[in-house]
């Protein structure tokens, strides 16, 4: 019985892992379609969007499976009530790679993406946080999730700077209020994806050492 | 045994009325604060938050303890799921409630507020969506949860109205591209509470016929 339920926990973390892999996939394809100016990677990245959702009812499904035919117990519990958490802001974050992805085609269209200097950086910095958060998962590695918490902070002043960027843009004669409404938008949504990556980093330290926002769950 | 599971069971549908009615309350004290340009509502909006949050947990933590040490099955499995997913999408409609009030706030300070005529149809058609999934659930009733969920595409199309409302705004001369982007940003919140009602209106549906977005979870 233990064994079985040993290989359940086994076959959890590594669809976690793959879920984890096709959700950076779609953040650095978004983000590159932006800042490339590639129509075909943002193509790929809203075609993720499936595979993602997919991944997060198969999870599902298993997480519940494993809680009503077992009655896992402490850092088992901890595990699985982690995944069920864990696949919410993941999926979210694929859903704002699909949607940096329609904007960006978009921008492209138009021919005026990329075109502030803090998006490019909040790209970077909110890749590096889903990441980081996706091996922190997989390491078990606490000072990483920590790491990707203390970046939070980093793009939500990233955020408030492109938000002061597209003010002075809309300000100048000439400013596109189309293109501006993209712009925040795609900003907006790299900042969620900063917070989701942080929620991720937050359920990897409570599912290694119980505590989540400095306090005990269960 | 089976009577402290009822109660159990009980005590937790009690508490997802509570949250539904803290929801309900913040999101239509932001809604009246931005319209009504009423800083005191905005407040008490953003204080709504903390409450929210708090009830999250204890009914999280209610759901993962009914989990352990019971071993609910069929109908009990999927209340307890369904509580777990929604308290979620409950959380996020507080959280959006203060982003909304935040912005509220500002934007009375700048004499500004609710200069756009299709902000308070989105204010109106989400605060009776939030009402609307809320009730469903107090009642069991499909037939309201479906409602809810037809109205998802009502509050898209006004979000698209009020971007172009905003467009329209900024090509004008004299357009504050401050005004403008906390115009659009609340917009978006309130689509963002559009889906956060629309998938409690789906988890509605489920625990009432295990069927979630046309297949069987459980």
């Amino acid at each position: 019985m233990r064994n079985r339920f040993d290989q359940e926990l086994s076959a959890l973390n590594n669809e976690l892992i793959e879920m984890g892999a096709l959700i950076e996939r779609a953040i650095d394809d978004a983000s590159r379609a932006l800042l490339e100016k590639d129509p075909a990677l943002a193509r790929q990245a809203i075609g993720q969007g499936a595979r993602v959702d997919e991944k997060e009812k198969q999870i599902e499904r298993r997480c519940l499976r494993l809680l009503l035919q077992q009655q896992p117990v402490a850092a088992d519990l901890r595990m699985i009530s982690t995944a069920l958490k864990m696949i919410t802001d993941m999926e979210r974050i694929g859903d704002q790679a699909e949607d940096i992805s329609e904007i960006a085609l978009r921008l492209i269209d138009d021919g005026c993406a990329g075109s502030l200097e803090h998006i490019p950086q909040m790209a970077w910095a909110t890749v590096r946080m889903v990441t980081g958060a996706v091996d922190a998962f997989v390491a078990r590695d606490l000072d990483r999730a920590r790491a990707v918490i203390a970046c939070d902070d980093i793009v939500d002043d990233l955020f408030n700077q492109v938000r002061d960027d597209i003010v002075r843009l809309i300000r100048e004669d000439g400013a596109d209020g189309e293109e501006a409404i993209d712009l925040v938008m795609v900003a907006k949504y790299f900042e969620r994806i900063g917070d989701h990556a942080t929620n991720i980093a937050e359920w990897v330290v409570f599912s290694i050492t119980g505590e989540h926002g400095n306090e005990r769950v269960i």
